[in-house]
């Protein structure tokens, strides 16, 4: 018999800070291309026609966890959500059940903290302003991550203009057109990615593009032509040339594998970020297992010292 | 917001009797072999030096279910479980979590009803006695899953004399020798499986072996002469080729796939299962995703019904 303590998304958000989500994902990043966090392949199993389950497990710093998450792209028009599951907390030395955590909101602060993360390892010095393309749950996390890092004030696009001007308010920031987030120094894209959001029409010198809506082959923010003006980096190779934004441009022979750079290696040093001011750096986010556990990590530390209260449940 | 029922071991105990797992085990195998219900290859995330994870997703009936189990061999040393973790019950229409399951109580269940649902299809006409090797947690629940099949009076035979007597005593079956276990006409081996605990000297015309045990490339419960004496049955070949109590032999040559039947193709009357009243039969268990979704479906269904009570969280 063991007890499992239970956090909610609201019990998750209270638990990590945008500043503590970034403190970790850095970690993550660091840790996984050092060799230490271990992350087999996630697996898949389809639910037609709704969508899919994936289960992501990771291993790390005394802790294995375990992602049990959805997408089902129809959902919303049955007023459910795409993404729904949960994370699973064990020790790793003693394979004891810990926690079971709210994945929606391990996903929005992880995908948050990975835009800001990379925008302090890529972004030119003083790059400041950010554009943000998409405003919906993980845009959200985005803006108050860069925010947090220092970074803004931001432009707010999206075409629910509700959604923009609620971030906005609340971060002090404007709302703006697509094309005038798409022309400040920090560019994210966090839409459904069923079409560009970028032409390489928008690209400016010196700017940094953190693109983190395409999550499946065939999805993409970024125009085709506009790879070849940009420094490439993304979370992990694997992951990011199958199913996310650098897929298409893989498949299409546009991007090989020697033109990109996996975060990690630049965040330990072992390969260059970006080299110059003029120079145009993207980051391809695909969500890496690691990161959740990155996250999962700062919860437990919460828990530990009092900060966050759960219910728990015997099991 | 979503509310998702938590049951513990003794909840889920409670929820699926003998019986009823024997009978949602079978088809669960059905399923299987017809290729209603998918499992992915289950994934194994190492943990060492302790042991390892493994995440065993599964989906049919409308159901979608996640095991999360450990298996840390030397934990009994440290006054822990080998076996921990949880099974995550979806549903495969909306996505929605539904409930978290105590893993070690599902894993039981569906251990000890495959014991009895291979007893049912394999076992000669007139098949009564059982002869139990390993009398742990797994076997007692093989026990009262053959007894509720209609199997028995047994012999226990476990070298923890009070394990064995426990189990006798709450089923009315005696305490014996392995010798004596081993020359019932059904006969179950449950235990760690570094030596074979089944010998060709054991072998008697017409008797029916289900082994459970092992759970690894390496170990066995049979020795690997005697399999040549019998009338070979399987879980799955995949898994039963590689970790399971046939690795050793299909390793070694001694069996090949064409010897070998999957017992859902029995099951469905696809495939031929005992043809005289002298043969051996012998199924490995290995266990399938398949089967833990089995017993999901059986406790999701007598939570519908309110026979069993569990509180629920708020995720």
């Amino acid at each position: 018999m063991t007890e499992v303590s239970v956090l909610d998304g609201r019990a998750v958000l209270a638990a990590v800070s945008p500043r503590a989500a970034i403190d970790h994902t850095r970690h993550a990043f660091e840790r996984h291309a050092a060799g230490e966090w271990q992350m087999p392949p996630k697996v898949y199993l389809e639910a037609p026609p709704s969508g899919d389950f994936r289960a992501m497990p990771a291993r790390g710093d005394g802790l294995a966890t375990l992602k049990w998450v959805t997408s089902f792209p129809q959902n919303p028009e049955r007023g459910l959500p795409v993404v729904a599951g949960a994370l699973l907390v064990s020790s790793a030395e003693t394979g004891a059940l810990l926690a079971l955590l709210d994945c929606a909101a391990v996903t929005s602060l992880r995908t948050g903290a990975a835009a800001a993360v990379s925008a302090q390892a890529l972004a030119r010095d003083g790059a400041s302003s950010v554009g943000l393309i998409g405003c919906g749950v993980n845009g959200g996390w985005a803006a108050r991550c860069l925010a947090a890092a220092g970074f803004g004030a931001g432009v707010c696009a999206d075409a629910r203009s509700e959604a923009a001007e609620g971030l906005a308010a609340e971060l002090g920031w404007e709302v703006g057109e697509r094309e005038r987030a798409a022309a400040q120094d920090v560019v994210v894209t966090v839409t459904p990615a069923w079409r560009p959001v970028i032409t390489t029409a928008d690209l400016r010198p010196g700017q940094h593009l953190a693109v983190l809506g395409a999550d499946a082959a065939g999805k993409a923010e970024v125009e085709l032509e506009a790879f070849e003006r940009c420094s490439l980096f993304c979370d992990e190779w694997e992951q990011a040339s199958k199913g996310g934004e650098l897929a298409g441009a893989v498949s299409s022979g546009v991007v090989t594998r020697d033109r990109v750079t996996e975060i990690g290696e630049v965040l330990l040093g072992r390969a260059a970020g970006r080299t110059s001011a003029d120079e145009i750096t993207l980051f391809d986010s695909t969500g890496l297992a690691t990161q959740d556990l990155g996250i999962a990590a700062a919860v437990m530390a919460a828990l530990d010292r009092g900060e966050v209260e759960a219910p728990r449940v015997r099991l």
